[in-house]
């Protein structure tokens, strides 16, 4: 693994969660792919566009400043695709506090490394699962 | 990406799933490395041993035969690094049928892909987060 590729990729991935607690909704977008596929806690959004409005409940009615924090990165960075598994705290929006899981998947197109992929989830218990 | 290296993560991940359906837990294994982190539903675990318990629960009282069956796979598959994202339907085991996210992480070492990450979870809604 390439330690420049690792920290292009962990630049990028820092970016993005800035951008998310300042409320730049461009900048959330900026190295997003146009086929991104979100698994977003109650639901699958597959394009940007989805994408974007995943973010319009997150801030609406925020309670104070959006705290939007990574932790604990875990990056595998090849030639060509990366992943990156983290946990990340989250306060500020009209939810509370929050702590959850976060994987990104990044290709890299033309040159450019692009996020085509995240999975955003909570730890939850069986009893809270939703019937199928 | 290319194809044949596609058709090999996508024969890795497939066959993992049909270890889970047969409760084969080497087969399980199989293909994970020492170090793998696993987002389980309702806990983080890091180390192919944590990894291996976190299927215990899975095998206890079936209801029935187990069936643990990978739908609309997305594969990004590059030189070294790979990710798969998909949905799972699961039933037979003691928390009943269930549909749920899954992203796997790969990574060639030493020439062999190997299953690194795993994130699982169930589409959640905001009253049911777990209060942190």
């Amino acid at each position: 693994m390439s330690s420049s590729e690792k920290q292009l990729i962990e630049r990028i991935v820092t970016d993005w969660a800035r951008a998310v607690s300042a409320g730049d909704r461009r900048g959330i977008l900026a190295h997003h792919s146009d086929d991104v596929l979100m698994f977003d806690f109650p639901a699958t959004a597959q394009g940007i566009e989805a994408y974007d409005r995943t973010w319009d409940f997150f801030f609406t009615d925020p309670k104070g400043p959006i705290i939007f924090a990574l932790r604990d990165l875990h990056t595998t960075a090849g030639h060509d695709v990366a992943f990156v598994a983290c946990d990340v705290h989250c306060d500020g929006t009209s939810a509370g506090p929050l702590d959850f899981r976060l994987t990104v998947g990044l290709e890299k197109r033309h040159g450019a490394w692009v996020v085509t992929h995240e999975h955003h989830s909570v730890p939850t218990v069986e009893e809270k699962f939703i019937e199928t």
